[in-house]
């Protein structure tokens, strides 16, 4: 991954199984993104630090089991502190992740806009040391160590954001993600315009879906671009439609017609080289 | 569940995640399918006993917890003989299951068609020790034990097929699966006109599309209609195509009008009841 | 538990393990504790809030599936805010938990001296508002809530412990536990002796091992006492005894005549009821 | 493990935690089994393939992480047929394993003496294959594959068990690894003097304790020696005592004695290690 970053953009597609994996590895994606909230949403619970991190490990470790483009890991904030993510980082790093996130917010993650509990950031330096120590957790750089500053979605403003950048650029992050939800890349064009270390950037435009790759390669300082949610998006647009359309007929016919046929999920299961298998291991079976 | 059977036919979507048992359950389905070939293809293996049976029941446990219509659990073979079935059934009970459904195949599965090694199935009288296993497994009648006979896709024939439904009625099923994979419902269609004792039966009609809802209240002995595999073919198409203009486009613009709002996605992770629970819970959070 | 409380002493012993709740269930406690310490312990990682919920309450069901005691199962901090407390609680209510202990510490625990760092506890209010979502949490009130407060341990003084010990009283908790760790049980003989609300008092006397039944019977309010590391010190000691014997020896001759007979271990596993069950289910095995 | 084993005898002592790993490694073993036996004792319920995969593979991945040596792991009969070995064998290398056992008996296996079920074996070319899909899973020969025959205990003699060690051999296995559960090491011992092939042997002499380092060294044959269950045998007859003086004082300060004290505990759970990264990582915390 690190060489594609030096020489374009990396694209990486969010992903919630080993299935919506290999999709993306199949559609020529260059990552998946283990995405936090994408499990939550297929767990149905909200995205609010709920699921344990050895839910969302075990299926990073799935994920990475059957695709071969690398698979990037959503920390949150890394579980706690910077001992927590010591911790994580090791596992992550042994269940193949090739990337691992970690947010400057604080833990557990609030969601509704009370006063005072509003994404509230932990201090530079204490997010440094978390760096730090998931930079001393991996067991080779292989594994990138990706900082995340939520420092324009809490509304501290382009200054503090790219101080904070700069100050995980710093301490050694591989990538810095900056992440908005304004509807309008601007604060993210102007963040990217004035970056000015050689650490590179990464966005999530789910909420600017405007700035496409055109546009960013322009920018120069971002190279890589998760799409945060459009896997589990898709499914439920698909699913509900299907849902429909049978619980309607009392039947299969039509909406046969619009899901994928059978032969692709076999396909995408692997079904004929567990079938070769089978016929290379088994074929004494029954034979003692 | 068994009121409904009493009554009705009742009508169960295949899911592989909370997520997609939701979406069943606002569909208007009477009950979701905790199924091995989805949650196979979730994880992108071949459906032949390789996820072990705690990846199941972890899911199946999962979307219990998330839905209030009752889930079936597919329990394959039972993942080794009677005594197996007995540890496994106790802990989907626990786990909120509605029903569970045991198959009469031998262990693990055989996807291929090698000489002697397909479709096998085990002795009736070793059944109906497994079918017996469950029943005194379950810490009430609450749960429903399913019987599933693999007689017509194993080529055994109908005669067969309905003296094992038969044993398997007498050894106490609550239902009597019949499964085929013949494009037409013939074979279904002969069982269930054949089918003379009290115990209902279920089917499972993906092969047979056209068998619709009209047909088998007129059979009269069908009464649950198992949906097989329509939650994770209907994500699959979606996402290939969410994914490949995306790709097209290098931009999320165009995509975005197509997948489900996300919104809609907060909306099934109970956002808003989340939310209220934060108001409820956190108001006096930070004032120590 | 609520019986027994109401008229004894229940005294609960520390487990890490469905086998370790046996040999306690056996040994005639009344309940058992499900130990984050002997748990972090077993895992051989320091208990600062490693591991995650999941492996706790995996291991938590998994006792609670193999004996008839109650198990009181320690929460920690509750894995987050109030609304973490929630989610968990819930899922220990269904893993079959017969209380839940939480601790009015902040997340995660540090442990070392640090300035600054050591021993925080959150705002009275705040643990309020953890306790009334796991009170509200809970399936019925079957499963204890018990707030335990480190207000002695932090250094905070008697008055500050017996006012957040009414604090959560108010709120509702069924238990009350307080920790020290000093040496001798004055602090907590004082604390008993203040203690001026209905609600009954837990200790942990793992520091102050001269406190006994008796004189805590005297002081009338404690009705719960939780040895809190037996378990897993006398594991221990007992494995290092015997690897070093063994490994002097070259052979097993000698270590036989310490350790448990094989015979013992069968019994625990439950074998002579496996055996029967076999005989019963399986007897048909074979002749199909 | 491979060099250690041309030139001397490894020992490997059973563990069932990443504790009892710790403690093995400090006794000065060469390795530890991952037991299923130990671990299903653990979890209280019979060594009768009831736990899942996924389970043992939990355990014998936590305890990879935790100590230096090599885990040897029990894969049992490789939890179906050689495409689910195939499966496990990949997950189990991944997981940090130093080797795999597998064994010639049906899954599942049986453990009372009924007619018919008992200790049968699966055929040697059947086997064989398993063997492959275990060999050409594993991502370098750095993972030994261990072939078990059970053959002795099947009652099928000698000349069987030769023949099968043979074939096993001949299949690439890197151990032969042959079983007897007779209270004298006769049959081990024949087995070992009339073994011809260059493969070593792998012994596990539980029910034959007079066989000791010194005879075995004498045989040259046999170059792994597994003790197969005093870990949680020392454990239970430890916890067993120590609970029975806790009940009898109705206190702790008699027990205190005999258990490990608590810094032992402490530091195998690495608290050392622990503290100097809490003030290495955490020392800015609280300092926005």
């Amino acid at each position: 991954m690190r060489e594609r970053l030096a020489t374009g953009i990396v694209q990486v597609m969010a992903t919630h199984s080993p299935l919506s994996a290999r999709l993306a590895e199949e559609a020529g994606f260059d990552a998946v993104w283990a995405s936090g909230f994408e499990l939550s949403a297929l767990y149905g619970v909200p995205d609010a630090s709920l699921l344990s991190f050895s839910q969302h490990l075990e299926m990073t470790r799935a994920i990475a089991e059957r695709v071969s483009i690398p698979v990037v890991a959503d920390l949150d904030t890394g579980h706690g502190n910077a001992l927590n993510v010591r911790h994580v980082v090791r596992q992550y790093d042994r269940a193949g992740a090739g990337a691992v996130v970690l947010e400057d917010k604080t833990f557990p993650k609030a969601t509704s806009l009370l006063p005072g509990a509003r994404h509230e950031l932990i201090g530079t330096a204490e997010f440094q040391g978390k760096l730090a120590a998931a930079l001393d957790a991996r067991s080779s750089d292989r594994l990138l160590v990706i900082g995340r500053t939520e420092a324009l979605i809490a509304g501290l403003g382009l200054e503090e954001a790219l101080a904070r950048g700069r100050a995980y650029a710093e301490a050694g992050a591989d990538l810095i993600l900056v992440h908005s939800k304004r509807p309008e890349p601007d604060e993210i064009v102007a963040f990217a315009e004035r970056w000015d270390r050689p650490t590179p950037l990464a966005i999530v435009p789910t909420a600017y879906p405007s700035l496409d790759l055109t546009r960013i390669a322009e920018l120069r300082t971002i190279r890589m671009v998760i799409y945060g949610n459009h896997a589990i998006r898709a499914s439920v647009a698909a699913m509900r439609d299907a849902f429909a359309t049978i619980r309607a007929d009392g039947g299969l016919a039509r909406a046969d017609r619009t899901v994928a046929p059978l032969e692709e999920i076999l396909r995408l299961q692997g079904m004929d080289e567990h079938r070769a298998a089978e016929r290379r291991y088994l074929t004494d079976q029954g034979e003692p």
